[in-house]
């Protein structure tokens, strides 16, 4: 396995877990680290997980990006309310052979990588995965961790390079062969269970699954979800398409053993902190109604978001 | 005028306000009172108003109908959560010539006290008002304020006594000719509005009316709550219709005078308390999706009602 200089971007739950499992793996990961700076410069890295704990005593953590510099990848795993700020973040770290993996959640990002930073080097991955902040230095792993990775032009060989930087990790890589139908299908989850979970009030997903009208509206929301995700493939000339019927029944089987999950975007409600309403919920609407979609639930459920994240 | 024997039960709010014009009318009131009972008795019942303030020093309060007895007219101003009390707590004080004037929010009140009672002499009132109750003993009678009336059966002779009691008061009473589509007509306020208030977070309705999407949520709200209405006037055979074009231009223009106005549902909301939900949003959704009304928005909002309102 090639060792890799690894930049990553968004030192939060998702990134300080995949990018010590990466320099775990032997790779040369820097770290762009906001909140936890001095406590991490001072006290180290530390992960609890069910794949062994890890803790990185030194990670190389940096205030700015510039001090980073040009590397092999760019692990993105910026919240998407700070969008704006990508190509201002990354832009220092890439070179002329420089791949970036988009970490984060949501439709339409990596649209954006592609028009700052050309198409080809731009991957999108998904993580299935239960991660949680802790003290400051201090991230938890709670169950799951796989992430399923696509290239944006979906190019074989490309995909493969993606692939490999994992190959020495203790994290579960599947490939997407279209990474606008595997965005899409995480969509078909996280849409009904992230949204129910706040708009109910922020409650977890057993609470979902065991209310009647919840579980219904969570189908109808998933139904109205991957109708819109194949017309948008449909409208992106792709050849794929989601089995609903399958994903339906594989999503309320695999969430009925999640026990009380607390989602991220239910998290940050809870929380007060703002939530990643227009990448989850916004964009997925927009491109629903653009291609005609009948959406009502979809519609009423991103509009009661944005005003309960309104002033986040 | 002929002066009447009447029982408030329920005095909360509305309860307090609407007895006491009718005390300050000449009529013999006695209120049944919980909560501000002791409060009541030592100093009074205070309504401030801007129709003018008006105190009764020594109104007739009761803790049990018992002792009230029978009288000429039943105001019923319970909380529709409390309706399953509503026959234990009516019955003392219902004779053979009783009339019950049902002052409750929500749809298929009347039908329950017609259970209970016999139909004819069961009326409906829709207050639209605003008043709040303040310190024990104190109610806060804020703008607006008539009533709206309507006999169980429509029966127009006895209509003219409902508004006859009221003649001499300074409420301002319209007659309904059909309680059911008055029903509606208030419902397709009350939802979208209401509805909306408690799921955006507890805001207030010129929020509503500001915000794009959720103004636009409210427009297709109250087209789905009309279109239930008319069916079910259908399915009652009634010949009367909303005229749903007038009376959304109508609410929309009258919401947009109320300013930042805090509907009682979104009141009960942000104060812990139980809020209205099955009478006003669980029934009307009953009786549309029995007539294959499509009420996909109605559906969701009241599915996340409910769960916002468990354990209340």
């Amino acid at each position: 396995m090639e060792l890799k200089r690894i930049a990553v971007i968004g030192s939060g739950a998702l990134g300080t877990y995949y990018g010590a499992r990466l320099a775990a793996a032997g790779h040369d990961v820097h770290f762009l680290m906001r909140r936890d700076y001095h406590a991490v410069k001072s006290g180290g890295l530390h992960i609890t997980s069910p794949e062994g704990d890890l803790t990185l005593e030194h990670p190389k953590i940096y205030k700015t990006s510039a001090e980073i510099g040009p590397v092999d990848w760019v692990i993105c795993a910026l919240k998407s309310t700070s969008i704006d700020e990508g190509q201002k973040l990354l832009a220092p770290c890439v070179a002329e052979n420089t791949r970036i993996l988009v970490l984060m959640n949501g439709l339409g990002l990596e649209e954006r990588f592609a028009g700052w930073f050309d198409a080809q080097r731009i991957f999108g991955g998904m993580a299935f995965t239960c991660i949680n902040r802790g003290n400051p230095g201090h991230t938890h792993h709670l169950a799951y961790g796989p992430i399923t990775i696509g290239h944006f032009q979906d190019n074989k060989a490309e995909l493969a390079k993606a692939i490999e930087l994992w190959s020495q990790s203790k994290v579960s890589v599947f490939e997407s062969s279209c990474l606008l139908q595997s965005r899409w299908e995480k969509l078909g989850w996280n849409i009904p269970f992230s949204g129910l979970a706040v708009a109910a009030g922020g409650i977890t997903t057993d609470r979902i699954m065991e209310d009647e009208g919840l579980n219904s509206a969570a189908h109808r929301l998933m139904g109205e979800v991957l109708a819109s995700g194949n017309a948008d493939l449909e409208h992106h000339s792709q050849r794929a398409r989601i089995d609903s019927d399958i994903l339906v029944d594989l999503f309320f089987k695999s969430t009925s053993t999640m026990g009380p999950y607390r989602p991220s975007t239910m998290i940050d409600f809870v929380e007060g902190k703002a939530m990643e309403i227009e990448a989850i919920f916004g964009e997925p609407l927009r491109r629903a109604q653009t291609l005609g979609v009948p959406v009502p639930q979809l519609t009423l459920l991103t509009t009661l978001l944005r005003a309960l994240n309104h002033g986040r």
